[in-house]
């Protein structure tokens, strides 16, 4: 039998993280399943952002590049990710755009593969990374993208050409999740290396990109990093691979001596070297801001609660409303990243109801509902409140707006 | 004989664009020459900056992408730096960072020139702009870079094999202003095309890209635009091009219908497709806000401004203490962008000083002082202050603190 309030708020009175839900912004009346598209505001960021525009820009001008925290806050920012994905100091910059860090590791990866052609990937994978493969493969000459269905990957890497596997880690549509070591683990053996894109992992899954052989990586700040609409991404190079890859779209910042105006390049030591252009700053203030806000958060306390919430609202949904919905995530929550999917025929009504009620998910064609549980500012409370809602809605026919 | 101090607030007094300065905040008593490098903070920005993070992130969080204005950000970004430049709505957006909009345009400009091979700039450009062409060279087996000195351009386009060629419009270090149009057109002459980085002129110089037949043209949001630390960049391409110009950096923002997320990459029409990734907002918000401190100025007052501070400036130098400094900067203002620099022995310990007296530009290898004169918010008797102090510091040898 399905959970009760009761039984929720007393999950929230002996939730570890508890402490964190007052770090975040959050409109009132409103349970927000939407934080895997754009995460929510952190509380102590419009006062940081102030101080950065009006003490750091405005008063100190162009005198806080040589004097203040600027420059360092791709690496600073970086270690603080670092932290987040099972990654050293040293190994993760924060920079450019999501597809931009895509590009830059892809190119860097297959750099260290120059007697192979092939960029592997799934069908599955989210739009932009196939772009980004696509572009690298019109770029470089002997490369070319080779997208395979996700049952096939195995098949796929016992061919002799893959120089990297590149995969998303969990699938932005269903919140499946690949297991990142056995996947590395297989690529290494057919000679590539592995590089995952952890936009819907990062901040909410216990991530190792250490321990699960993880050659390259990149991901999102916007999502479950609480970095702000079109936030800074991040890129990940393993430091035993820092000496040999370079990144290929190479720009002045990333130089050994920036301010000698050399006329060559000279590459920086290490992660630096993969910063191409001045930090963008008022970017970095706001992710750096939702990175603090993990402060005192154990990478495993964040996935238990994301499961918890998981669970609770597939019970809550299919216990109520079983019949009347498809549920598009896997079942096994060791399977899962911090996100269910729920298949069905009016979708975009479904979400559109539910919106009116004050529960916050999205839709993704062609007929998915797609709610993401941010473990660090959703309760057990609202997201048991807004399994009832979604059980009704599917149920009760409240959905079909759309043919209204 | 040089102009008194009651001279220059005569001409603040009937200065067309004075209205202009209330539109930054600058610290007190500070003549602030170093907007080339960083600058000002634009007052209308901390409150619009608090809104966005407080209302479009905070309260309406998602739903801002599909109901705001977020999505438009970089292409209504950009037609405000259109007219900046000299070009039409929708040949220009706002993205990136100056690197990767260099990155873009050299690989899409190479594309329409796919029988030669060559990048041509000169040993004077900004060092990124050497690495970006040196990083694209790279990347496309048949590129190469070649760089030449200012001098030797017009026997370097006497050459068949040049594709494109690609120039800094306004020397980072001396001010010296490239003609435009007669480089551009000797770059058709030759069959190649023209690639112009304008961010040394970008809001300081009267530019027309249409009219000077610039072929693609990009600049940085951080200087003369006002768009902050890390401002994101613009690039421009030409309509007459947009229809066989690619973005070889392609995302899925720049794809012709995003949310169908389609496997296969289908570009947007016009500029749109040069959008990468999602629009850092943050950063828009800023440089928004330095464009719309342009309401109202016309670019030929803008550059009128500049030229004649320029010329107050470098009066009331070389009157007073011209044996003292070489200027390194062009003296007919015509040749000269909106700074003015000079070359002094002890040049690190000129600026210290001046900046101890209020008087902010900068340094830059080996012997340049830089003098930045941004149009919009600085006033004629602030810099005839300004030259008085300059002119006193060479001349006294109370720089010399390098060696004290």
């Amino acid at each position: 039998m399905s959970r009760s309030r009761t039984d929720a708020e007393a999950l929230d009175r002996s939730d570890p993280l508890a402490f964190a839900r007052e770090r975040f912004s959050l409109p009132e009346g409103v349970v927000y399943l939407d934080g895997n598209s754009l995460g929510a505001l952190p509380s102590s960021l419009p006062e940081r952002m102030d101080r950065v525009l009006r003490d750091e820009w405005g008063a100190r001008l162009a005198g806080s590049w040589s004097a203040g925290t600027w420059f360092e806050g791709p690496t600073r920012v970086g270690d603080k990710i670092a932290r987040l994905i099972g990654a050293h100091p040293g190994e993760v910059v924060a920079c450019d755009t999501t597809t931009i860090a895509l590009t830059k590791v892809l190119l860097a990866a297959l750099d260290l593969r120059p007697d192979k052609s092939v960029l592997l990937t799934t069908s599955s994978n989210f739009p932009t990374d196939l772009y980004a493969g696509s572009g690298v493969a019109h770029l470089v000459d002997r490369v070319v993208l080779r997208v395979v269905e996700p049952d096939d990957l195995t098949d796929a890497l016992a061919r002799e050409d893959v120089a990297v596997l590149f995969l998303t880690h969990v699938d932005y549509r269903t919140g499946a999740m690949f297991d990142m070591a056995s996947l590395s683990a297989a690529a290494h053996e057919a000679g590539a290396l592995a590089v995952w894109d952890l936009c819907h992992s990062a901040g909410a899954v216990e991530l190792d990109c250490e321990g699960a052989g993880a050659d390259m990586a990149l991901g999102c700040g916007y999502k479950y990093l609480n970095g702000g609409p079109g936030a800074p991404a991040f890129l990940y190079v393993r430091r035993e691979h820092q000496d040999r890859a370079t990144n290929r779209l190479p720009g002045w910042i990333g130089h050994a001596d920036p301010f000698s105006f050399a006329l060559d390049f000279r590459a920086a030591p290490g992660i630096a070297a993969f910063v191409t252009s001045s930090p963008p700053v008022l970017g970095l203030t706001a992710l750096e801001a939702g990175l603090d806000a993990f402060s005192g958060v154990e990478l495993r306390a964040l996935r238990e609660k994301s499961v918890q919430l998981g669970e609770l609202f597939l019970e809550g949904v299919l216990e109520a409303a079983g019949d009347h919905v498809e549920v598009a995530s896997p079942l096994e929550p060791g399977r899962r990243g911090s996100q269910v999917s729920l298949r069905h025929p009016d979708a975009p009504g479904v979400i559109a109801e539910l919106a009116r009620r004050g529960i916050v998910g999205d839709f993704r064609p062609p007929d998915i509902c797609r709610f993401g549980l941010a473990p660090l500012y959703l309760t057990y409370a609202g997201v048991h409140a807004a399994a009832a809602e979604v059980a009704d809605v599917v149920s009760s026919g409240a959905s079909v707006i759309s043919e209204g």
